[in-house]
């Protein structure tokens, strides 16, 4: 697969495929978020896409594909969210498939994978392992791989989302001259690279440092492998980023960011608190770079990606519980 | 105040001016709470107002005159969210305001309406104790009472959101069986009953069991003061509906829901979780009211408008922590 060249208008015929079939989700605009970032922020809420993240957006176009293919069924690993979009897409095309987890996948996200009728393996807690269990089901059940990031469709599937902002703001009379998307695989930031080919926008690939393969595979020229370091981004830990994105990525000119923790944290806080919107942490990784980006004072308009939204009830207490002390809590749930 | 007589085409023309002065809100639909009513939910996302919540608009719409009369500031009193609004909306204007909270204010809505500038003022924990001090307050400056919900402007400002869904819903090709609305002081769901006549929509009041003023004055024909009882929902606690709410209520046949404290807690729960969206448990008062009513088994496309997500950490923890026993945590904040 790695042979396939993509072109931007693939993604516009990804969009044109997908209309109908996804949500169109809102762009939104925080007037709290404007004002801490000394910019406009125009947040595309993926997290309100069917299944909880945009990663449906890839799993439709790919699982249609297969169905004309005249395919039984698919396998993925994903740690969350692309198996949830797998599981769910596979449903809906009433497709067999298998999704095969890390054994410290969030229970939340293991809960929907299973909820949408996938058969689920946990193998290991490392990327290699996944694939090794992807593997094995693919040569005893002959069912196709739609892989998580590698895989033209979808990195255009991904795209769509980003045409989509694209779209909406142009509407508005709005236009772009940055957009911060989060990084795992590096799938998404790649159909973002393609969407947003020829228009002058600067697109910023955020990762959790620690987890910055994209970044150092961009410095180095080819990919490099990391040791992925803890993080509460539970999505963004691949240690190696795809062939096809990393070529697309260093093609069209993806530029890399790194956040620490502290800003994700405090970011997922901030777009629940102001911004009304629960994102996981792995999502409001492009809000933390882009707050981290307008500090340099050279953009006025700034898209974020906030790719999803299924996060655990676990962090969500530890994330309220550093905030309650702050205030006089006079509400009593009865 | 009491004479004014309003009709449909106001909330029209109120939605006229304030094009492009509020936020058009999204309207979202969710899977997994469609699922779980039977039926097609349309949420009406007003959390994502400037402001945080729908009272922006009555508040815009209303100081927008009271400039154009010539007015020096506005006094207004508020459990929070209109407070929160008026503040803002005197902002935009320039104009001083005073907002009157009662002691029992939670934390988050004080900071918001002081962040916005205006002046506070603590009395008591009852709309009369609220009321004397508004007196106080014009009689002392002689700046205009913004009432909450007891006010023209700001019953057809509210009335808005719902024109807003009709319209969007329109584009969509769709339409609406029922409508419901959290009650309060009546300003909003009163507000829903001139953007919704002539429609065939069913407007229902959805009110915290213990707090149902309205539910109470529509059966006895008369305005009913009730002895609220403690509620989470802390926007919807008057114990008198208004009197131009109540006529504008009984005429256009608004029905009334009652739902439990449990209920409330667990549509804050599934906006959230499910939906990816804070709403405060005063608008999740709309949810658990559909929810409700989509039992009843009659209607196919319900309206549930969201009208606000000014929410606390403390209630969020609280939230959180119900639910956060159910699943393995495997994410740990640094």
């Amino acid at each position: 697969m790695t042979a396939t060249r993509l072109e931007p208008y693939q993604v516009e015929k990804a969009a044109a495929w997908l209309d109908g079939r996804v949500v169109e989700t809102p762009m939104i605009r925080c007037e709290a978020l404007d004002r801490l970032a000394g910019c406009r922020l125009w947040l595309k809420a993926e997290n309100l896409q069917t299944g909880g993240s945009y990663k449906m957006r890839g799993a439709m176009l790919g699982i249609g594909r297969v169905v004309e293919r005249g395919g039984r069924g698919v396998v993925a690993q994903s740690t969350g969210n692309h198996g949830i979009a797998v599981a769910k897409a596979a449903a809906v095309y009433g497709l067999a498939a298998t999704i095969i987890l890390p054994t410290d996948a969030v229970s939340s996200k293991i809960a929907r994978v299973q909820a949408a009728g996938a058969s689920v393996i946990f193998a290991g807690t490392t990327l290699d392992e996944r694939l090794h269990a992807v593997d094995e089901v693919r040569a005893r059940t002959g069912h196709e791989v739609m892989d998580a990031f590698d895989h033209p469709d979808v990195i255009v599937g991904q795209g769509t989302a980003t045409l989509e902002l694209l779209a909406q703001l142009e509407r508005r009379g709005s236009a772009l001259d940055a957009l911060v998307v989060p990084v795992g695989g590096g799938g998404g930031v790649a159909g973002a690279c393609l969407a947003t080919a020829g228009s002058g926008i600067s697109v910023y690939g955020a990762e959790p440092r620690g987890c910055d393969s994209m970044g150092r595979s961009l410095a180095a020229g080819e990919r490099v492998t990391v040791e992925p370091e803890p993080t509460v981004a539970d999505g963004l830990k691949p240690a190696l980023v795809g062939r096809l994105p990393f070529n697309i990525a260093r093609e069209f000119g993806l530029r890399a960011l790194t956040v620490d923790e502290r800003s994700i944290v405090r970011a997922t806080w901030l777009a629940l608190i102001e911004g009304k919107l629960l994102v996981e942490p792995s999502a409001a990784v492009a809000l933390a770079g882009a707050i981290e980006l307008s500090r340099r004072g050279r953009f006025s308009d700034i898209g974020v990606l906030l790719t999803g939204g299924n996060i655990e009830a676990g962090f969500l207490y530890q994330l309220a519980a550093r905030h309650k002390s702050a205030e006089i809590g006079r509400t009593e749930i009865g």
